[in-house]
């Protein structure tokens, strides 16, 4: 891997673009969203593979449900008017409604609308995969409108014209192998399930195409790369049935991305007990990309980092977001759209991933093939006047020396000199040309 | 064991009680006070067994002191006045004294007196085990008084009708077997040796016989109960050199039970580094019953749990204390009476290690038989509405489930997410129940 | 050997006087300076040995630089005026300075000339050890006064007699032998390489030599003392690269003795784990002897302590220092002249340095050979009468037996119960000649 390949990457607004054109349609769990979603994934990278799980195969507990589909569905007054309309929004019907058509009165409309009433200008984003039932959801202003220019005994139109039936879970899967044939994988999960929201959750597939477009371009990878593009929960189950050996075996170190689009924070969400690779890498690169950046509690874990953290799964991956789910106003609302996600907030969560990447790339354990302290100046390294910024480097330098004992890798170094890795590699490289390092691991 | 069982207790009355009837014996580290006291102890718990070691014998680096014990003392004045009398309180005589009668000045007889001049009120207690000689203790008050009524030429009549020879060191042992044939042992001790102090030290065996007769009273008891109620230092110096490799051998948890009666503070003094299983199981429940507890140093260690922490001997055996000895301004005077404890201070204390007791009767590393993650819904452990509290309970359940690897008892498992270990059974019960879980220790 | 020698010494204002003796020589890290200082020193402790290393000779990545020597130099005025004079002060000459005489204008002068801007009446100390070149260092005032005093066209003959040709490294070892045949080794390392600077680095050979006539004049030294007197960097290199094997297998701590004379402050530099038994019994003996103490990180390491932690040499050498080197305004600068130091100040170093030897020779793990705890009380350990302070000396004489268990070194108990080793070897004694205690190791 060339390192200086990373640096001309700005392709936060090829991710924005692309969040904006899978915004409209109407994803769930299953279905045909889902597909679409993941064909036009596939058009940007060709190598992503669609694959699909019939409707009731066992997948550890759990039993992956029936596919649902939805053409239309609206609510229409006495005067045929459309008061609700799915066309408008797909997040006015509840995710997984069964379909119903009938007239009922304002009370019974009632019941099956749905609102946040303490963010009134807001359409919440319900579901209910596994208890059937229907559901409209609206502004609280909406339902205040409603109320007030209707009466009690007005009939209304409701029609929720989906299908609820065996079918598939559908989920993509890209591989993109090492250049040296190596087994060993750096894993990336993210949602597809969601319909119209924008952080949560296109943020983390366009996130993830990016790193999946610009580590195919590279010349040299070091591992295997595997993404899954998955319904959440019960598609990191049946991913995980399938394949958690294989997992097991390969993995080194995995990102489940989620809410990666908005510019207000980093956040980092540990494995069960904070201390595989993928924790290690990711909280030393944000020590030095975003120092403020927050670590949650893994108590706090809503995300399928959790699964790959089971008991018997224990897989090394991390969560990573910018502000964590549930922690900003519009999470699961209509203001969970493209406005709250921006180029820069995308390029943002690029960025941290492809330097975990890279660190974990050239990640190693070095040690000194020159006894005691090389001499520096003889070689060129060392300035022949001591200026203060010189003298920084320097330092660096030689507290990087200090430390390649074979025992410590890049990660354990740039910990203890507190020097970014990508800083530590260009001396590694110096080093390396002028014999004065091997790697030991 | 049932824990239901537990909740029904409201037994501080009984033990204050308890201790009303016991306050007045004149105890000391050997002598028929203490035979008095221990029969009263086996009056409630039958299976309290009276043991004796005879003066002389050799018990480790010691030797098993006289027996005293004592029949009456009094100081009267030249018109047979008892100016200071034994019948009002047994702490006017230092224990040990020595017999004597003779007629002194009230210079001599004051060489005799001791007070406590900070608190000119109270009577200390006072003590000479280890040097034959005589004293009697009053009030600094008093002293002045007996100084202003009496002049330098005036005659005493001091009698202390002791008889310090060869005889026994009582203690009482008290063994409430396993329902399951575990030799395993949770090991209490505390204190019979202090005459009509109530705090320290009533509480101790009162606060041990309360939990003696609970004890008995379940229907299953994983673990084998050994109490004892010893004088302090020489105590469990003799039932160590008769006993500590059995101990060594079964021990998996005790208790130090002293001033456990008072209402205004919580506890523990640590083992010698602070690793054992007593140590952990008591920092866990006193963490969640009351936050605010004090953890003292070992360094201030003044009563057996040094004893049973010394080199060789290494027993897991914690201190626990409302508030400590030494650190509260009635210790060892008269001011320690029946009106510093109270029945809700000794309630709080047995509280305290009953929890203790649950916990470690029930503790054990238990794993998820389920990968993954199980599908809680459709076992109704799921609520089908997510309303707040109930959306903390899950939170505690999915918590509870992410870390029952096998690898981490109860205790670990509670001091990870937070949840006391009571808790915490409830949801193992439900998934022993749903047979998610087995346990691997 | 006999702790009570310790006490008698008050040594400061012999080294002190050894500092004024030695500090006019024109010192380098080779050269006559070199080889007529430690001469003074040999005089001192004749069993210092003179050792000399070819120019040229490989050490490890270096090469033993040529030697330096210089008669005289000066810059002379149009009328003879020495207005630069080396026999003033020898810090006038850049170390390592190549032979010059010629006649030059002013502007030329100026660059040879070299000052310390920020600090204008101070003389900079430079030297050029590793690229030929030639210089004279003055005050700031003084080049002002130059350029004032003089105009453009005025001409100067500078010259400098100085010699840089193939000689030696000259170097100082001084082996003073375990009184039991021990090959392990306590090692103290200096420089011997500045010129006319007191404390950084006069004060590390004084305070070296009053360890070593100490030292020798004990009665029993349970280690082998190894002192080295060397040029910093390439000394240290030159002096590894032939004993590094040797050293490994016996040295088990180890100090690096610099800038140990001024009154100000004690620092400690760390290994570069922090992690031997020379951090261990430093941090020790400095948290009682001077709780305020600064603990430097290992990565502001600027001199051969760094030598002595590098990769493949690991030995346990920390950095021991008064104020320490280049956190002091006077460092490197005429400045730092014999008003830095002081008696007391290099006494002050002496008492760590020697308290830190103390501690090593009766360090070992101690086991109680009395099961539980000792009866104190009649073998006299014990007050009768219980006093507040006597209270205290019983509470350190119990904790000490407390962690007696031989799994403790006396460091590990002192840093337990917070009594100084020194202390603690007072009761250790005791309890030795009492039998109550054994060796382990």
């Amino acid at each position: 891997m060339n390192k200086g390949e990373y640096f001309n990457m700005t392709q936060g607004e090829y991710a924005y673009k692309l969040a904006e054109e899978l915004f409209p349609i109407c994803r769930s769990i299953t279905g045909d969203g889902v597909r679409k979603s993941l064909r036009i994934l596939q058009r940007e990278v060709p190598e992503l593979m669609i694959k699909e799980v019939p409707s009731g195969t066992q997948v550890f507990d759990w039993t992956v449900p029936k596919e649902w589909n939805i053409a239309d569905a609206w609510v229409k007054d006495k005067n045929g008017k459309k008061i609700i309309d799915f066309s408008e929004t797909n997040l006015h019907v509840m995710g997984y409604s069964i379909p119903v058509h009938k007239n009922v009165k304002l009370n019974e409309l009632m019941t099956f609308i749905y609102t946040e009433p303490n963010q009134p200008d807001v359409i919440p984003y319900l579901t209910s995969y596994y208890k059937e039932q229907y559901g409209f959801c609206i502004s609280e202003t909406q339902k205040t409108q409603i109320l007030n220019n209707y009466s009690e005994n007005d009939e209304f139109e409701i029609c929720i014209d989906s299908r609820l039936e065996d079918g598939y879970l559908t989920y993509g899967e890209l591989i993109i192998p090492s250049t040296e044939n190596n087994t060993k994988e750096i894993f990336i999960s993210t949602y597809i399930c969601h319909p119209s929201l924008a952080n949560n959750e296109l943020s983390g597939p366009c996130v993830s195409i990016m790193l999946a477009r610009w580590l195919k371009n590279l010349q040299k990878r070091k591992y295997t790369y595997r993404f899954i593009y998955i319904p959440e929960t019960i598609g990191s189950i049946t991913y995980l049935s399938k394949n958690y050996k294989e997992l097991q075996k390969n993995i080194i170190a995995g990102f489940n991305l989620t809410c990666v689009g908005d510019d207000r924070s980093y956040s980092y969400m540990p494995t069960a007990y904070g201390n595989t690779l993928a924790d290690k890498v990711l909280q030393n690169v944000l020590s030095f990309h975003y120092p403020d950046y927050k670590k949650y509690s893994f108590l706090m874990s809503g995300s399928d980092e959790r699964r790959y953290s089971a008991p018997g799964i224990e897989l090394p991956v991390v969560g990573f977001s910018r502000t964590l789910y549930d922690r900003y106003p519009e999470y699961h609302t209509s203001a969970d759209n493209l406005s709250l996600i921006s180029p820069s907030g995308l390029q943002g969560s690029f960025d941290v991933i492809s330097k975990c990447i890279i660190v974990l790339e050239w990640n190693g354990n070095y040690k000194m093939s020159c006894l005691c302290e090389p001499q520096l100046g003889k070689r060129g390294l060392y300035p022949t006047l001591s200026r203060k910024g010189q003298y920084d480097e320097v330092v660096k330098f030689i507290n990087l020396i200090s430390y390649l004992n074979g025992k410590n890798d890049l990660i354990d170094v740039s910990n203890i000199i507190r020097v970014p890795v990508e800083e530590i590699l260009d001396n590694i490289e110096k080093l390396a040309n002028a014999r004065l390092i091997y790697k030991v691991l």
